[in-house]
């Protein structure tokens, strides 16, 4: 990137510089689900065709996008901007979730959808988050992304547990 | 390989032609479930502590294997020996589909897991095998391994139809 800005006119490396201001004084959290957004709350929130009742979990904004950009999912997200790592000192209190609990009661939420990555610190925080969510409120439906084989995988090329996940999860065929 | 072969003694060599002879004619195909095994039916389908009425329908005989060393299914397995793939002229006749269909009578099966990989013919073979078995017996139970996040995977490197089937597919936690 250094080379290219060499190499480019002068004018490059200005508007490059403008941007990187702009970026900064622009994009901020979103005050609902603390996505990053340039208009508060972000067009996700505001949406009024968008499912309520349903709130995806996930860790950081560049996995809410990789959930966006797949269509599918018509619901809320909520990012917590990291998971738990005890290691790195980073416990409930520097995550998303005291407004996620807030968010629960306050929009009449029925179902949550954990969303984690299948890592140690993410089905540690996806299993914390169940039981504070299960001891919350109980007719509060609290689900976990399917985890196993992906899409093109081989068998003979997965690890252990994702094979025993995979199996323990398996499902009915829908026709 | 080559290279090693002529840097060892004779003598290395000279076993391994016995070896690779010995295998020719020793492993067979078991008749019940077309693993590969040197002793006909095979440990799997000879053993009493198993549980019946369960089959696992897999691609080849290392598909069986990465699943025998997950350790956690306890039922009995079908090896078809393929997937269908019109293109290479591969059909239901040059799979082991018809022994599937017997062994399902015959030992009285309540449920089919279909743990072909989720490739576009791996895809095509559970669905047809779905079809053809909630056809033959109402009361059969026909399920699929889990699609989604492999362990250790992460949200954002993930392809379109893997989160899709995650987010489908997704399950209420247990405790």
């Amino acid at each position: 990137m250094a080379l290219y800005v060499l190499r480019s006119d002068k004018e490059v490396a200005e508007r490059l510089a403008r941007s990187l201001l702009e970026v900064k004084e622009k994009i901020q959290s979103c005050s609902i689900c603390f996505n990053l957004t340039d208009e508060n709350p972000c067009s996700i929130c505001r949406n009024q065709d968008r499912a309520d009742g349903t709130i995806c979990v996930v860790e950081t904004p560049s996995d809410q996008l990789a959930l966006e950009e797949c269509g599918s999912f018509k619901g809320r997200y909520h990012v917590l901007h990291g998971v738990l790592s005890p290691l790195d000192g980073i416990g409930p209190e520097n995550l998303r979730i005291g407004e996620l609990l807030e968010r629960i009661d306050a929009e009449g939420i029925k179902e949550v959808i954990l969303a984690t990555n299948p890592t140690t610190e993410g089905e540690a925080t996806a299993s914390f988050l169940f039981k504070l969510l299960s001891n919350k409120k109980a007719d509060l439906k609290v689900t976990r992304i399917a985890l196993g084989v992906p899409m093109g995988g081989d068998l003979k090329y997965m690890d252990r547990m994702t094979i025993e996940r995979a199996l323990k999860s398996r499902t009915p065929i829908s026709p």
